[in-house]
């Protein structure tokens, strides 16, 4: 059951007086339950708590952050059918998005339970003392990652569940070892608060502080200012557009002490289609792409936004086909009035673009809110000449470039700003265009050869992130285990006691973890 | 022999207009050479080169690199003793200094020579396709770091070679693959460019590309602005004031395409004298530290310039102790008219502070730019309102803060800003202060117990950073071979066609590096 209260640390409050609802955009109308937004109050009590509790969750052993992030997936399957059908209210989008969703949230925060049971993954490094070297003894010096301090997360419009309140940002803050504060997002507040109750629950089961978590409600951008200028504040997590992103980018630099804002947030996916594979596999990708832009209607941050190919018969017959497929497609639901609006926004300003023609359109009536994809095409100078046309429309919306040649390819690929993916479709012929690849991959996170950019997949070698704008800073990733990187620090110990040291760093190595010890990994204890 | 030119790539160049000479504070004479500031089309040039040259650099073998970075080593050594006589002419430091630097600057550069040689450094990570997974298909993905472009490095006007022109951040940033552009400091700008002609003969020598080092001289701050507002430009290394590496961070992050800057920055580095130790050891330690104040006339980032003990009359006892022995110490060069002349005017302005008092100073006529060393006292609740206090005072200058008791102390040491290294001089009492301990981890990037915080070890398990202003981004360190860290991305491939992989990546393992195959350490190939 949704109260409309915000979490401050373990208890639910309201004392603030701006309220709002969420709204049903299938339905469209607005969802019952009144939310309350956090009060200054809160917000500052909600730090507080915060970082009082990282004083002892910094230090809490890996096995039980594992309990509390597998307690927290636990819980949240407990909601079972309450949660799926609170998201598709105030989202759109069906059941079985919800639940493949739940899914992921789940194998996210699971994938981090183990990472952090097993341990290794602190980097411990140990460069034992040399008392004899010359021309002066070496000291023993024992180096591990710990936590930042307590972290912001902005729920994420597109993904309630994976990368919002009990998403990846908060599962690795969590195993990290730092405490959460979210910033709700307004569209889906009672799918947060019921994903906030349900690890308000495990911190309470596995016997984690009061103030390891907290919910905010907010319908504006004033709580989400207040959380990343308060001193107390170390660093954020964010997905989003670009505006979002870079507004909190800017504010935590300007702060007296200046905190890391991961921000993911907007890119166009350029996919690169090679002479042979649209001549030999035109028809079948045609098919695969009509799907991959449309998929939760075209709301995904690796959305094929681009595609760019080399004048021929081939990319003709390409397009036709993608434009075939594409209006096959039934239109569905974006998440919220907004969303749409903002797509048919962007939309139309972009056809007023000289040069650029619609190829594919849903021009019909369809239900309200619901997302009408377009496939456009344009020539590679009318391209390279208006940078609005590299900007992203979020929604199902794309865009065939048509390049006079590899040259011309090469030069708009070495233009664009900085992406989470680049695709390349080839065919027998990857070789012969080296000089693509490598400006391809001065400007992407991930490279993908013959597939979609659709689909993220939760494992230690992705990346997700890249160049700005793709992310505010390229040295790491949102997605996979590696993004808990983004919320530690290493930090030394010099000539410390052993019986002091904490686990990982003991000359026993009680964790049986694998460590850096003078240049070699190794699980072997220190004699 | 220095022409007080710049190097352009390859060349030596010197079309601007602006001119200036280095200065011996030992003779207080100007040297000779004339040297030219770069213009704008020589920096326009330099960045236009290192772009052009990462495009070969970025994927240029570890073991090419490896010739590079050993050969940088080798021709500074054929320097001989020009160089060493230049930079005492430029800085005031004796010979033995100048060499000592001049080895660890030697070390730095072949500690990654053999980093990138051995090459499991990329952190080579491997998750393999699964086609029977259920509900979809696993993809192959495949990730390494990869370098982030032309990186502009500052500079320190404290370490001539360890920290300038083939300093830590050179080294690092070559081993990972970035193009480096020196922004020479004008302090030793000679001293830089015999450095800089080693660099150059040694990329001649290895067959790197032209424009992989420029070397840049500058007397204000326009050179360091343009380069590092330059879109070409993708990352910076500085080390020196905090006013300086703020400016330079404020910079980077107002760009369209903000940009990393590590800043290695100020630091008064607590010393935390607990009682037992204060009783028992205070006379070894009091002698101990008056070296450690004084060593290179107070000139390091990590010099102790707080001391931080709970009232005693054994406290007393090392505050006397340290007055005999640091008076007893010969006062040194310091670097320049201007660092002197900062030294003086800091500790005065310290001096007018309400509570501080002057246990003991050298107050005699010194020789001209010679650096006096002073230990000062105040009182625990003095220290705590007056931020003033907190602030370093670069040189030969320490405070001892006499605390009432240990929730004082721990409310100090909670207050302080960030540090680059806190330690803790202790007697069998560790164990009884664990949330001093707590608190000082929160506020410093490495702890050192009974020994001294000058003297850096160069060792993976270094860390040499900390939180704001110790540095700007606490997540990397400045020293060690981590410090590649710095200049590199994360970078997936999914689904590539293995001949086309980088060698760290392809099945084979060519190259014999440690991997995480599927979770997994191993060096094995893939089947």
């Amino acid at each position: 059951m949704t109260t409309g209260k915000n979490y401050i640390g373990n208890l639910l409050s309201s004392t603030g007086k701006k309220t709002f609802k969420t709204f049903n955009p299938q339905t469209n109308i607005e969802n019952e339950t009144v939310f309350t937004e956090a009060s200054l109050v809160e917000i500052e009590k909600a730090v507080e708590l915060a970082s009082e509790a990282f004083n002892t969750f910094k230090s809490i052993p890996g096995e039980k952050k594992s309990e509390f992030l597998n307690e927290i997936a636990n819980q949240i399957l407990e909601l079972g059918n309450e949660l799926i059908e609170m998201y598709s209210s105030e989202t759109g989008l069906p059941a079985g998005r919800a639940e493949g969703e739940r899914g992921r949230t789940v194998f996210q925060l699971r994938s981090f339970a183990n990472l952090v049971k097993e341990g290794s993954w602190v980097e411990a490094t140990i460069d034992t003392a040399d008392e004899n070297r010359q021309p002066i003894p070496k000291v023993d010096i024992r180096k591990m990652l710990l936590p930042l301090g307590p972290v912001v997360v902005f729920g994420a419009s597109n993904f309630p569940l994976a990368y919002s309140t009990a998403g990846g940002d908060t599962a690795a803050a969590f195993a990290a070892g730092c405490p959460v504060i979210i910033k709700s997002h307004p569209m889906h507040a009672g799918t947060g608060e019921l994903v906030a109750s349900a690890i308000i629950k495990a911190a309470e089961i596995t016997g984690m502080p009061n103030g390891v978590f907290s919910n905010l409600n907010s319908s504006g951008i004033e709580v989400g200012e207040v959380l990343v200028k308060h001193p107390s504040v170390k660093a954020v997590g964010f997905t989003g557009s670009i505006r979002g992103g870079r507004a909190l980018y800017d504010l935590a630099a300007k702060r007296p002490e200046p905190i890391p804002v991961f921000a993911e947030m907007g890119s166009v996916n350029p996919v690169i289609i090679l002479p042979n594979s649209a001549k030999l596999k035109g028809d079948f990708w045609a098919k695969l792409y009509a799907g991959s832009i449309t998929l939760g209607s075209g709301q995904f941050c690796t959305n094929p936004g681009l595609i760019l190919g080399i004048k021929s018969v081939d990319l003709d017959n390409f397009i036709k086909k993608l434009s075939e497929e594409i209006i096959k497609i039934e239109p569905s639901c974006m998440l919220h009035p907004n969303i749409i609006g903002a797509y048919e926004s962007n939309k139309a300003k972009m056809l007023e673009q000289k040069g650029l023609h619609t190829a594919a359109a849903v021009n019909n009536d369809v239900s309200k809110n619901y997302g009408r994809q377009i496939v456009t095409t344009v020539e590679g100078a009318t391209f390279l000449e208006n940078s609005t046309l590299h900007q992203e429309v979020f929604g199902p919306f794309s865009m065939v470039v048509q390049c006079e040649n590899k040259a011309q390819l090469e030069e708009i690929i070495s233009k664009l700003e900085g992406q989470l993916t680049g695709t390349i479709l080839a065919e027998n012929e990857l070789e012969n265009y080296p000089a693509i690849i490598s400006a391809l991959q001065n400007r992407v996170g991930r490279i993908i050869f013959n597939g979609v950019p659709t689909g993220v997949e939760v494992c230690p070698a992705m990346v997700h992130g890249g160049p700005y704008p793709a992310s505010t800073d390229s040295r790491f990733t949102a997605v996979g285990t590696n993004s808990i990187k983004r919320w530690v620090r290493p930090f030394s110990y010099q000539s410390w006691p052993n019986s002091l040291l904490p686990a990982e760093l003991k000359n026993e190595n009680p964790l049986n973890i694998i460590r850096y010890v003078d240049g070699e990994p190794t699980k072997n204890p220190i004699k």
